[in-house]
């Protein structure tokens, strides 16, 4: 526990006990699996979370996998699916004919419950559909009739609510006698006449009031109302920026609707931040769990578009095959300065991308933080033209070549912070992802430059 | 809002209202602060939550920020503090003595005070605890003797907790009565003799219970106790497992000693995947708001390791000078190469380092995942060996020279692929942090071997 440099320890120690699914586990189950020992399979995850028995699914095989689910059979918890990753849970999921599809939707909550509806195929969406009870069928319909990834979507439809008009003991009585209030909540929400929310009670709050008081004496009345149409991430925002717990959701007139908590928004940070990481890495969705022929499909056009920019990058430096013939050092010597001007600019793109998102970078401060990134890059770029020139110098033993390497240095680095805060911005500007995008447009733009600037002075100072 | 195309709309218009921090709020407060409206900046500030009031500071310039501190003086509202960058936080406190240090301090909950004495240099830090009352100086030393970004340093020490022996008309009376239970809370801890948690009371659940019912027969014993000293990811990942919304932290001895609730867990889940997403970009901080001199400091390490590898790749090409200078179309043509290499290593990479986060990618499918990442490498190699081949044949009406890059072409997104998923699993198994410095190793792998398959070959076959 002390010992040096141990302070962000390695996470499986710490864990111990506390996170459900463990190397043994799996070993045991994969010698069940062999064994066809249903029984052992049944003890081995009967006492396991819904989140770890996904975890456990995920680590198996697709053929082991599919095993399992049968050997479990109508003991697998249907709660399993909605933390599954996509792919294994549409897998799955094509296991199961249109009843035992309708079985689990039925004991799953209503936000679980369209999670899982809304990622089906539209024939298999449809017979679902068909086979649970019509206030189910009205009650999905109407989620999915908000559009995807929105508050709509997120919230659960089961609230607690009361009239504005009662007291702490009416609303305690209420909350006892009534079967319809749900099973856990942590704030109550006081509603106008019209249904319109006005204020929210934390249940702590109302134990420990008196009866005869007024509930909008005890209410917060400063909330959020989210509209249904919301972008998730905008919702995901407004928790972390306000803190919140637990937010309605109103229709277009303002009445409430549902109610989102915070444990499906910290779902939603998470995926919204794992979607950012992976775009930046010119990775469109999570495919570890895709088949291969589904991995190489979604990640062949980035490569593509990447074999394009890296064929231009090639046209400039056959403009000056004449010029590398006669001074083999610049084919030697030009990927420094593209190489540099591409890593200067992912760290300034890096940083622009994330403060977009954070709306951190605002029409406010653009041109300061722009001015910065110039000055920053002009700085980095006359250090490495100091230390890429010196080593140029001394390497081919040619004063000319290290300053040409240097100036190319100090202009592409220029260029480099200039263009990994304004690609960012233009694309952001045109409504448009900046992750998507913005850095194969920016080592596009570092590697010309790099090669132009290079090569080009070389050929007028040089020859 | 039906506009083609609009399934992500851009923040601004949906957040209309929602968002405290406006453009037009800003251009007026920067009117206020050009004319030394004191009283003006007085009421534009006042409505404003405090984390909008801390982005409205983060939109200013250094300058403009220390005036609207000054004008607002003892109206600045201690809260802000929490929800500023670090960078402008130190900017900001570095104005404030001892005594109005201690008094923003003490103003605040006991986890937020210690986020901001956590940060303050060692002479500040000891002059400040000097100068708070016995208690609280107990209180901030107890949590400051947690590591860093740690359990300990992260929970609230006020928590509502009470003994298994009580039923739920005790527990109600003494909510009641007692001014120790803390303001708002969403679960309630049912302890033994000696202290220890045995499980949890929603207060909903509490609430709609009849007074003589035993809190052990309410209770939901399946709790995760998390240890003072785990470091705060852990405690990110089993909150966004399990679903948590409040967890008991104790010390060695398993007794309760504070509480963690999912808001504070929300901040750190936003701080982990930033800080992954920075690390990727090779930046260490978020550097948004710091000067321009740290900024600076902050990125050159990485350039300089960055520079390194560049002219370990150049020394590559200097073994291949005398060929360069008979066939000078390799010079034009061995980017291409390496680029493919250094772009599809990379998506593999950003995938393996999001999955090890995730604790996903296990000793249990390891070998699975290599075997698929091998596999995507070659498919990959095969589709752009037929691409890049045929461009340099046609460009160079020179079939020979299509061959050897189509084949360095295959070789090198294989190696990519191995490296993608090798290199951050050899970083992880020596217990380091597989974002930190994985894409640098990668890139130095797929330019050299990219380079070196592709002039070795050219070499060979075509000399």
């Amino acid at each position: 526990m002390a010992e040096l440099g141990d302070t962000e320890a390695t996470e499986g120690d710490h864990l111990e006990g506390l996170y459900g699914l463990t190397d043994d586990l799996v070993r045991a189950t994969l010698a069940a699996i062999g064994a066809g020992d249903r029984q052992r399979l049944k003890s081995l995850t009967k006492p396991l979370h819904a989140a770890d028995m996904a975890d456990l699914l995920q680590a198996l095989s697709a053929r082991n996998r599919d095993l399992l689910e049968g050997f479990l059979g109508e003991e697998f918890d249907p709660e399993v699916f909605v933390h599954l990753d996509e792919a294994i849970r549409e897998d799955l999921i094509e296991d199961l004919d249109s009843a035992e599809l309708a079985r689990v939707v039925t004991e799953l909550e209503s936000d679980d419950a369209v999670e899982l509806i809304e990622d089906l195929e539209v024939a298999k969406q449809r017979a679902l559909l068909e086979s649970v009870s019509a206030v189910d069928r009205a009650l999905y319909e109407a989620a999915l009739g908000f559009p995807e990834d929105s508050a709509g979507r997120l919230m659960r439809r089961e609230y607690a609510a009361v009239p504005s008009i009662w007291d702490v003991g009416q609303t305690i009585d209420y909350m006892r006698a009534d079967p319809d209030v749900p099973e856990a909540f942590y704030g109550l929400f006081v509603v106008g006449p019209d249904n319109k929310p006005l204020g929210v009670i934390m249940t702590s709050r109302l134990l420990r009031t008196k009866r005869p008081v007024a509930v909008t004496d005890i209410m917060e009345p400063d909330i959020k109302l989210i509209p249904g149409s919301m972008d998730q991430e905008d919702v995901a925002f407004l928790f972390r920026q306000y803190g919140l717990v637990e937010a309605p959701v109103v229709d277009e007139v303002g009445r409430i609707i549902g109610v989102i908590t915070v444990d499906d928004v910290v779902d939603v940070i998470h995926e919204e931040h794992e979607e950012d990481l992976l775009k930046l890495g010119g990775v469109a969705v999570d495919d570890l769990y895709e088949a291969v022929a589904d991995t190489i499909k979604s990640r062949l056009s980035w490569l593509c578009l990447n074999l394009l920019t890296a064929i231009l990058a090639s046209v400039v430096i056959g403009f000056f095959q004449a010029e590398i013939e006669k001074v083999v050092a610049l084919a030697v010597l030009m990927p420094i300065v593209a190489s540099m001007g591409g890593n200067a600019g992912t760290q300034t793109l890096t940083v622009s991308v994330r403060a977009l998102a954070m709306k951190e970078l605002t029409p406010g401060n653009a041109m300061r933080i722009i001015g910065k990134e110039v000055l920053v890059g002009g700085i980095n770029g006359i250090v490495f033209a100091v230390l890429a020139g010196g080593v140029a110098y001394f390497w081919f033993s040619d004063l000319l070549i290290g300053i040409v390497i240097g100036v190319a240095m100090v202009i592409n680095l220029l260029v480099a912070g200039l263009a990994g805060i304004l690609i960012p911005l233009v694309i952001d500007r045109a409504g448009a992802d900046p992750a998507v995008g913005s850095s194969i447009v920016l080592t596009t733009v570092t590697d010309i430059v790099g090669f132009l600037c290079f090569l080009g002075l070389a050929t007028i100072v040089l020859l």
